[in-house]
């Protein structure tokens, strides 16, 4: 099968090697207090900022998802005022995490499948934190990011956490002006769930409040190349090899070859009497995940597209009848995009 | 290498094969909302109240660590007052946590190496949630589990919340007077780290506080045999089949054997001119971490046994130079552990 879904989606091609070689090297048993363990934490702190251009003051750290991601940047950084760009299910989560957490959170909220009005966008100036979502998952919207670098050079205080969890290593983020940028492994870097990554300023690690995963804390182990708990090692293993793969291949082919796959999806669909996109302006779509309305219904077709050897996402939520979604990771093949465009 | 560490340790015999099948099988590639995955969750409950007993009306959450366990449970069940017996460095670590969540926890700690009085224990009467643990990793010391269930009939408000996190699948826990009892997997099931488990009483489901990982958010996702977020699919399929195999072998196997390897152990210290229990009760001695004061030091012995092909644990924390510390898991082969003593 191969899985065009937008995460879990196909695995890299280096990972069943890789999971396989850890196995018999005895990986999975290593202690995350041992040497061994340091240094693996220490060569992928460092080629994940080789990789994505991370600036040196920057901590990385690991969780377990990018949906613990949300929760820990709302406990460490918010005391009371979060604002959240809201354009889909999952920007709509961090703003409801934020709820959850007992904040009282605000946010500007535009129709499905568009982006902002950034000349009218007003946030309350009493905002500690703006939340921002790079890749709506469930629309295939990606906002451009330099209209969060000018609010940011704008309101130089003011926090902004960026979820890339679907964008992930083909967004070019300018960290400088971005505090909290976190991904998950499932669907970018092409590997099995359970691991989340998020990127932290300077600025934001004033901050900190919680328990093992407070910003402190996490910082504490950081600093000596390890976590809090027992992370996922063998997790944190396969980042290291798929990073290292990445960085042999190059961050602006890998981002150039997204765009190719993106680009044949794009030319099908505008061909095609049969499928349209939600996210209906160019400028403002997604080069990952294509959510595409389907003329007939979105579960016959994804049934026919089994048997022939491909599986699609349906569309999110109340979206799952009509639509289906197509990833276009660093791990599918374009000749394999072709096929499957062929297919449906 | 023989992995005797306390965790990570050895992996349980069929995980090798049994992540190998998985990658060939495209389970790191299953979405956590198809029905693959929803069946997968549904069987791993099920097979892990068949094999521990677990009543019915229980539920069953996944995490990612034993250390999450602790924070959920007092961010869910505590206001304010959480008690704590505290023997070594985990129990305190969820006296900390406490304390890192602004609650005003209490605790009754004795020495090193030693369990408690229970006769003259002395729990606070505004005690929300009693904190235990069932075997100190960081000491050998194993508490019995008839006292604490004293302690709930004669508080039947009380909550009661266990770490058996390097006693699971040996400790033998009446879940119907434990309210949360959690354990990680990379300790008695062999498995690689990053995945802990939940077992939730009804009393204590009465109470919820967070955002994802609270006991509501939980328990609504778990109705459907699914997770808030993208959960470990890999680590809850492969303890699927490690807790399936060990239905097939038998819990009651499994606990005898590792009380066989176990008394091993004890016998050589016994014997031994070169080695001394931490825990010098036996009545209150684990039988699945045992913690030995060495004669002339730590380093140099394990360095020995791994020339030898045997990895032990050195002592925890200040005691890393005068101590080892070896684990007796269902992983462990009982000819593998007569081999280490004749090392020792």
């Amino acid at each position: 099968m191969h899985y065009f879904t937008v995460g879990p989606s196909q695995l890299y091609p280096i990972v069943p090697r890789v999971i396989k070689k850890a196995l018999s090297d005895g990986i999975t048993s290593v202690s995350h207090r041992d040497e061994v363990y340091i240094t693996l934490q220490k060569e992928l702190v460092h080629n994940l900022k080789s990789l994505l251009t991370i600036p040196k003051s920057y901590s990385i750290f690991f969780l377990s998802s990018g949906t613990e991601a949300m929760e820990r940047i709302i406990q460490n950084t918010v005391t009371s005022h979060s604002h959240h760009l809201v354009n889909g299910s999952f920007s709509d989560r961090f703003y409801q995490t934020a709820l959850e957490l007992g904040k009282s959170p605000t946010k500007t909220e535009v129709t499905i499948g568009e982006s902002f009005d950034w000349n009218s966008l007003h946030i309350p100036s009493n905002t500690e934190l703006l939340c921002a979502t790079h890749n709506e998952t469930s629309t295939g919207v990606m906002i451009p990011l330099n209209k969060l670098y000018q609010l940011k050079m704008n309101n130089p205080n003011l926090l902004i956490a960026l979820d890339t969890v679907s964008s992930m290593p083909y967004a070019d983020v300018d960290f400088s002006k971005i505090d909290m940028t976190f991904f998950s492994v499932q669907k970018g870097f092409g590997m099995p769930a359970g691991l989340g990554v998020i990127i932290v300023s300077p600025q934001a690690l004033k901050y900190s409040s919680g328990s093992y995963h407070s910003f402190n804390s996490l910082k504490q182990y950081a600093d000596k190349n390890q976590t809090p708990e027992t992370p996922n090692v063998l997790g944190i293993h396969v980042l290291n090899e798929v990073v290292k793969d990445m960085l042999k291949e190059g961050i602006t082919s890998i981002r150039h070859d997204i765009e190719t796959k993106s680009d044949l999806i794009a030319a099908f669909v505008k061909s095609s009497q049969s499928y349209t996109f939600l996210a209906q302006d160019p400028l403002v779509r997604s080069k990952t995940i294509h959510v595409l309305k389907t003329r007939g219904g979105s579960s016959s077709l994804i049934r026919r597209l089994v048997k022939k050897g491909f599986l699609v996402s349906s569309g999110y939520s109340s979206m799952k009848n009509d639509y289906i979604r197509i990833a276009t990771f660093p791990s599918h093949e374009l000749k394999m995009v072709k096929k499957l465009l062929q297919h449906l």
